[in-house]
């Protein structure tokens, strides 16, 4: 079963928004075993949307249509649907109408002829009822085709998806079960990787793929498979998963699709251990990091932003001796924030950052790039040195990525 | 001059990563005066790489491509765009194969026979040489179309799209000029701008645009103009510009597209004023923020992440009375977590932030969303209490952007 989505709006062509609800449905898609074959974002032109509802309807039989609803001049998606359909009139809709004067009295807004407007519908739609917004979400069958036009509004769009879209597309369709599994691996290249992996990759059945999702520091490792839903095909994912695993013992981190820092969350909160951090170059990435995840406060007690030397003498109690003589990016002052920030902050657990994040700063001993990551205990410290490229920004996200990596690999080591 | 964008990967389609490479693309042509006439989204399989090149040729002058271009076996952008342009062979490109070996060298990771392989380029493309990774950029033209695809990974993206692809563009193609000028607004929504600019707006000629660009906590306001390159339409903007400045002197925040904080920086540094922070709830987003901005240092001298009660009162000398008796979201508590940054971390001004960001944590009286933000100097401090949503990444960033905004506001206030 195939679905194609299609985003109508001028906002997301000029790149005033990123369009982020397309990943959410394809997630949602996926997840019942429906492949979206494309995703096509075209402006609000009425000839654009013909010719984009004709190209997804020849590859596709489910097609998702968001965005271009709202009451304004240049939304034309309802009117645009409704003569691709072969819709004869519009008619008003009764439950949306009370929707869109309840939304009006709420706000105690005055209600104008356009906002009626929203409840009409072509007479050949069924209509989703869309309580949380004053667009209605029309569904059309053709053939043996559905298309389902829904506002582009994120959380109308995911309301509607949840309660309505998803339950009659299971409903309707003989879906087969599709499932992923998520490596999260990091300190090593794709490249690496699909070297070590090669003799499994090769041995993999045509109905299992592998593919390799890399961002700075890390690789997703994604097994995929569509199978008719009897297979034991959990089962057999899991036998490639293991031998995976298996392969690169010190490059996975987590068998889940979480990030690096949510998987030492996970581990340090089942063994009741505490963590804080001493920032320098990453200047807070750590703690933004760690503390989007809810519930880190389990883990997690806070640290240090010690950009300035005064700033590390006093929260951490690095000598100035030590700053004066070795410098802010050097094995003697990481060693000493690390374990200051044990002792001063008291956790079980810390990582200490200090690096020359550029562009300037750097010298011909210490060029930008040059970072020093420690990982202490409360018995011991490592600390080790990495030559990063010249771009602040990704200096610090890999500083961040490195001493995160660091941290698990000596947990998994303190912990066996 | 018509374009369109072609993401290439799984990845996107099963919606593992959100497509923000295309807005961003979006954006660096419309700045041109190249118009977006879609963008499209498919997998890693060739007939349908090759039928969505077909239909982009049909439709736009300029079709960029993004992703597919990794060593493993799932990339196969090139050879596709290879057969789809009647390329002959493919020959190796030395100046890439540079940049391959000195990125392994660096990383000191042995290199293997798939990584040379991505300095192999069809024949008849121009390789646009990508100096930050491993996959060429190649530029292939055909007819009076030019195809260009590049490597899916946004920075190497981002610098290939700077440095070479637009250059390119604007040799080539007789573009009109555009200008914009961008004013940033915080603390105010789009609609209470909108009210308030509409005599501006409603006067301005037809050849000059507003726009009204939102995000959580500031809204951008864009003034452009398309016009041949010898008017005098820089002038002209400044005037409506002056205007728009001149009717909301409390809201504005800079006159150019540059984030709150790196405004505050900058009028700090002018007046060679000193910053620290006090994270709770936004644990270390304010300072993630700040330390972006390249040359910071100038000014932040670093602050607490103080996510425990511990930490707070450490760091902070907050009284653990105070935290006691009032809780570590109240007007008492944020009051001497901001003297507390003051003294303690000895800076001009300090921020301090602490709120029930969620999902848990809420009660009655302080449900999840209530935020206590001050701002101090070394003579006064404002507290003000903030209640924000039920969401907690939302909850972090408007924090962050309402904190932002109460020291800029002092500042002003402050600095005259």
């Amino acid at each position: 079963m195939q679905a194609e989505i299609i985003t109508i709006g001028d906002e997301i062509l000029i790149g005033q928004i990123v369009d982020s609800n397309s990943a959410w449905m394809a997630t949602q898609l996926n997840a019942i075993g429906i492949k979206v074959k494309q995703i096509t974002s075209i402006s609000d032109d009425a000839n654009h949307i013909l010719k984009a509802l004709k190209a997804a309807e020849s590859r596709a039989d489910i097609v998702l249509i968001t965005g271009g609803l709202g009451p304004t001049k240049d939304d034309i998606t309802k009117k645009t649907m409704a003569r691709y359909l072969g819709s004869k009139k519009m008619v008003l809709h009764g439950p949306t109408l009370e929707v869109v004067k309840k939304i009006f009295s709420k706000y105690k807004a005055p209600i104008l002829q356009v906002n009626i407007d929203q409840a009409k519908v072509p007479d050949n739609c069924e209509v989703l009822l869309n309580d949380q917004g004053t667009a209605p979400c029309m569904l059309f069958r053709k053939n043996e085709k559905v298309f389902i036009s829904m506002p582009g509004v994120p959380y109308e769009m995911m309301n509607l998806m949840n309660t309505k879209v998803i339950p009659i597309l299971k409903k309707d369709y003989d879906l087969p079960a599709i499932y992923h599994q998520t490596i999260l691996t990091a300190g090593v290249g794709e490249s690496f990787l699909a070297e070590e992996l090669k003799d499994i990759e090769g041995a993999l059945p045509p109905h299992i793929k592998l593919a390799y999702l890399p961002k700075l520091g890390s690789v997703r490792l994604r097994l995929s498979t569509v199978t008719s839903a009897n297979d034991d095909v959990r089962e057999e994912l899991d036998t490639y998963i293991n031998q995976i695993l298996e392969k690169i013992p010190n490059y996975w981190v987590a068998k889940e699709d979480i990030p690096i820092e949510k998987a030492i969350l996970n581990l340090m909160q089942a063994k009741n251990l505490s963590l804080s951090v001493a920032e320098s170059c990453t200047g807070g990435t750590l703690s933004q990091m760690i503390t989007q995840h809810a519930g880190c406060s389990a883990v997690f007690a806070g640290g240090g932003i010690v950009y300035s030397y005064e700033m590390k003498t006093k929260l951490l109690g690095v000598k100035p001796d030590t700053l004066e003589k070795f410098g802010a990016v050097s094995e003697e002052t990481i060693l000493e924030m690390a374990k200051g920030a044990i002792k001063n902050f008291d956790t079980d657990y810390a990582i200490a950052v200090s690096g020359i994040a550029g562009p300037d700063g750097g010298t011909e001993d210490k060029p930008v790039g040059t970072v020093w990551i420690a990982v202490a205990n409360k018995e011991n410290t490592i600390a080790k040195k990495f030559t990063f490229g010249n771009k602040r920004l990704q200096n610090i996200e890999r500083s961040a990525m490195a001493a995160f990596n660091m941290l698990f690999r000596k947990l998994k080591e303190d912990l066996g």
